[in-house]
């Protein structure tokens, strides 16, 4: 009954195989081998484009990394205001960037739309250099409220954010849950829409440490091998990143894992709306599903063995107030969550709610 | 007529004649001069108390080394989401502290107040080292809004951000013109209420080029020495900034200057209620007034010779927007604003209302 | 015949294994799981001391993050002229430290010595804050010439930077072939020396992906966690490098490997030195190699399938040059080094010497 | 008997005439007036050229802002051992640029040599990102030790920087005495020879607080606004900047002040010669003074009012040892220095030669 985060999982058994055949042998070190040049051509295929791609080992590497191609340290990039590169990483994006400024303009919504940025741009003050300048919008996809973005979105979004001398950042830590969830190709989702770089994440979704950092807008990516060298991301056994890649992709392997996962959440979901004591907070897309419950019923599932976090307040919508009593909890499935999990947890929640003379 | 900044004025004649007594002779470099220490002295008994002080050249300089001394680059640093240091300090305070987070807390209000806090902390999500660490307050005083925190209001402010760890940081660019509204003495506006470090600028009020930082909390001080010579601002010729500071507070001069800029923008603000239309949008309390006019009333008034800005829409109260053709502007008066400027800027004001056929 | 790098092998079967073994189930992600804390005891074990531990993907951000620790950003961290963090990590230092400075003391010597501490001193301005103050001393240990300190000439080291107010920090992405090749305990040439932390590299020596930051100085290390996270070194599925460690220090696995690197140095040491066109520049101690050999034959052994790389000739001890037609190489062993790999690269050099009728 | 620094006089009445003209009535802030822009015309007119000014108030700000507008963070800045951005402005050049690298090439000689470039490039380890990229080079002219560079020795090393892609940086702290001293033009020994960007020193010949960043090279210049305010170096009331610099160009004035500090050096250099107890190190070209004397008679000098500064050590030139009893210092004159100075100065040390027999 894990359902705590998709980075609680090892690695597919796919991954595993293919970082032991990458084990044999001789290669250069740092990326020079030939792992990584066929990860490099895998992607490319993937997304239907030329493109640049680096590999790291951490996800707030991959997205610190990429800001600091879009921004000079006195210009903002303006993102959710539960970004995970705001909310959960802790400096980062001012540390990498060496100092521009992280602006939420999403004003609680669920995902940062077009509007938002269009009222952002109306009550700016623009007076460089007192004011810093905008620099980058950054997007996650899927969220970390669990909702994607359609590729009419992402393009309104990347177009205004051109028009206004914005480079587009994606968070793509769950890209490939967004990718399942929404049918669309990879390009559809990125550069077609307008996207300039993005950091896709493999780790959450069945590798066991492989992000990578895709930039469509390859001379954007001039800096980016000095930036990842001196912020020690240039990992000497490159080989196995692009293994990883490889296991991941081939097959599409990857988007199976991410189906997987997005379809246990949809019957966990569809499950938890028939418990009287669980409130869903608004409708899943990939594989998170957000609800509130009262606190005796979370400690019981806890105290019998099931895994999940509490939520900050903050990442709830507008006018909707915590009871006293009552906790805000986030449910991630992940490609090994198992129906048998599912059902474990549900009987829990129905054996809570008789208990307590609950249910409809 | 200029009410477009305090900025815009020359030094006050004491302060240049002390700069001019100063030039004479040798005196070692560095501050280690008699000025800086008669500066030194002379702030200690203005404050009643043992301090650390240290000059420099401007108030963004004056505000980011003090809160590069409050905070580390992986901690947050709360404000009015007016303030100074958020709006038009360009990314200093990130640049000087290595990283470290802005958060305006104030919620679109006038002052940042007790409840901000409360509420902020309610909802936040901590979970270093995946959340930046809360780390320093920041208030200023007399604010943007041209608004005065009380002892009180300072006292509770201070009180709750020590209870959770953070230093507080007085951004005191208009100080004087707060100790001269509030009658109240430096010390109550400053250590008595909690404050550990405040930059007491001297330069919108009578100096030619003159801020200092004043530690109160004086461990706080232990590395600002380094911070202030790696980042340029140690002067050579220290003496110069230490005459500035002898002569602007000598017999109280300081308060004069201030008390003056203060009582010029009552009797402005006196004036502008009487006409149809100015809009007022918030009291005066000390030497600058907000107000919406319309726009054809700006370009007059600019057009015959008269200085202030127009400000941004976002320091706007909640729920107040703007017209098409209406604009927001600042008005400021200063320790030079004479009655003749102010009757000047009414009588267009009137013939422009006349012209128009307006007035009550 | 691969001596180009020891980072150009895979990892060793029983690290490997280990990282399987670990890829099933669910643990908490980001370090707090049994991989990791069975790692930290065994470390605690192998250096017989109580320590903080935390776990890294590359040399480059254990030695940047170890540094940035112990060093203020107005600080000098002192270092051998060809130490691979002033040589081969950009500027990473300067980056996580936050702009320190890196100062070469050597003076050309294979080793960094008590008498060019001394040396430094002597000659040193020291008028903070217009000079940068000594921070920190870092030893590389087996250092980037092959050499090894003794615990005589590390304790000496030591004590000199305690004296003088410098924390010491030990780059040992070969600790492991000095522990071996000294015979020495781990403590002897770490904490009861004086050295205050350690970058232990696991992977030049069996690791796939595995460095470990270990502070024997334990309040140095409060930092850490948030340095780590915000430089993207906080890797979500923390067990598999808990894992790593765990395989590679089980029953002495990790000396094993290094003895045996160490030991087919010697072999082609010994082989090497009876070739009259190869010239030993110094003697070996690890596992590393340097020799000049003409260009003509460094063609021949590459163009024939041996890899090694050309070195800098700033690595070269005082007063040798090199002749317009001659090389300075490295060859390093590895614990997969074979007999066989050494006999087929010497007897390319005796082919090339029988060609042209060299040899003794 | 000031000779510590020509930074303990005060500002020539010139400048402090235009101070005090400059003060009276309103002008815009932050360098948008009147005086900065005259300023901007009399330096395009003394540099018989187009370029970009800048004004700040201290030379280690002209010289960091000016460095890191030539150099990315993981790039080089190659200067002269003794120069006073390595030795006396902290760790201000690594704050300013993001981390970049400070390398000393000069080898101990007086003045930095197209040998020493040639030498250090000869030598140097290429290959990025492990190893940084060289960036800039940075020559101060007069130099650390009061030698100057001649029109052909600059142009020579900028021949060689610009074809190895390097910026050119002149640190002109002391510009003004070495034109005087050249008797070239400043265009000669700036954008003729190759010079990119200047700090254009004020402050220590003449200036209150004075100095100024010259982009000949103007595209360089472009993110200049935005790294100046948000290191706070925008002052607010600009004019009296700008003011001190029209006061100090007008009617040759700055030549005047450098030419009359020359002039007095040469005196006392001529009239110490013939002091056996006093050893000149080298021969002065601009203001400066380098001796060696018994540290008994730097005692008596000291103790009879003399002002001057002992030395580092690491400033003297190969091969010279100091003995136990003697001491390095320099002499500094300035442009108030009188002969009455320099003859009380002789006649002190005639009196300390005569009590001990020495003199020849």
């Amino acid at each position: 009954m894990q359902f705590g985060s998709d980075n609680q999982t090892g690695a597919s058994s796919q991954v595993l195989e293919m970082l032991t055949v990458a084990n044999s042998g001789f290669t250069h070190g740092y990326g020079d081998d030939h792992w990584c040049a066929q990860a490099t051509e895998d992607l490319k295929k993937v997304f239907s484009c030329d493109l640049e791609v680096y590999f790291v080992a951490t996800g707030t590497a991959a997205n610190s990394l990429a800001l600091s191609c879009l921004v000079q340290p006195w210009e903002t990039m303006l993102c959710h205001h539960q970004a995970h590169i705001l909310q959960d990483e802790s400096t980062a994006p001012e540390f990498f960037s060496g100092g521009a400024r992280l602006i939420p303009i999403s004003q609680k919504a669920g995902k940062l739309m077009l509007a938002h940025l269009a009222r952002y741009f109306h009550s700016l003050a623009d007076e460089p250099p007192h004011t810093p300048r905008v620099g980058a919008l950054s997007i996650t996809q899927a969220n970390e409220a669990g909702l994607v973005y359609t590729p009419r979105e992402l393009t309104d979004l990347c177009s205004f954010a051109h028009k206004h001398k914005m480079h587009v950042h994606m968070d793509g830590a769950r890209f490939a849950n967004a990718v399942a969830a929404l049918g669309c190709s990879p390009a559809d989702l990125t550069w077609k829409a307008g996207v300039d770089v993005l950091s896709l994440g493999a780790t959450k979704c069945g590798g066991m440490v492989a992000e990578a950092v895709l930039f469509f807008n390859r001379k954007l990516a001039e800096s980016f091998i000095h930036r990842r060298k001196r912020s020690g991301h240039l990992v000497s056994k490159g080989r196995f990143f692009g293994a990883q890649f490889v296991g991941w992709l081939k097959d599409n392997h990857w988007l199976e894992l991410a189906g997987h996962a997005n379809k246990q959440a949809h019957h966990l979901e569809k499950k938890l709306a028939s418990f009287s004591s669980i409130s869903l907070k608004w409708p899943r897309e990939a594989n998170e599903i957000f609800v509130t419950m009262p606190r005796q019923l979370a400690d019981f599932l806890h105290n019998s063995g099931a895994e999940f976090y509490q939520w900050p307040a903050n990442a709830l919508p507008p006018g909707i107030e915590l009871e006293e009593d009552e906790v805000f909890t986030r449910l991630v499935s992940s490609f090994v969550t198992t129906d048998e999990h599912i059902d474990h947890f549900c009987r829990l929640i129905h054996k809570y709610e008789s208990t307590n003379n609950l249910g409809r």
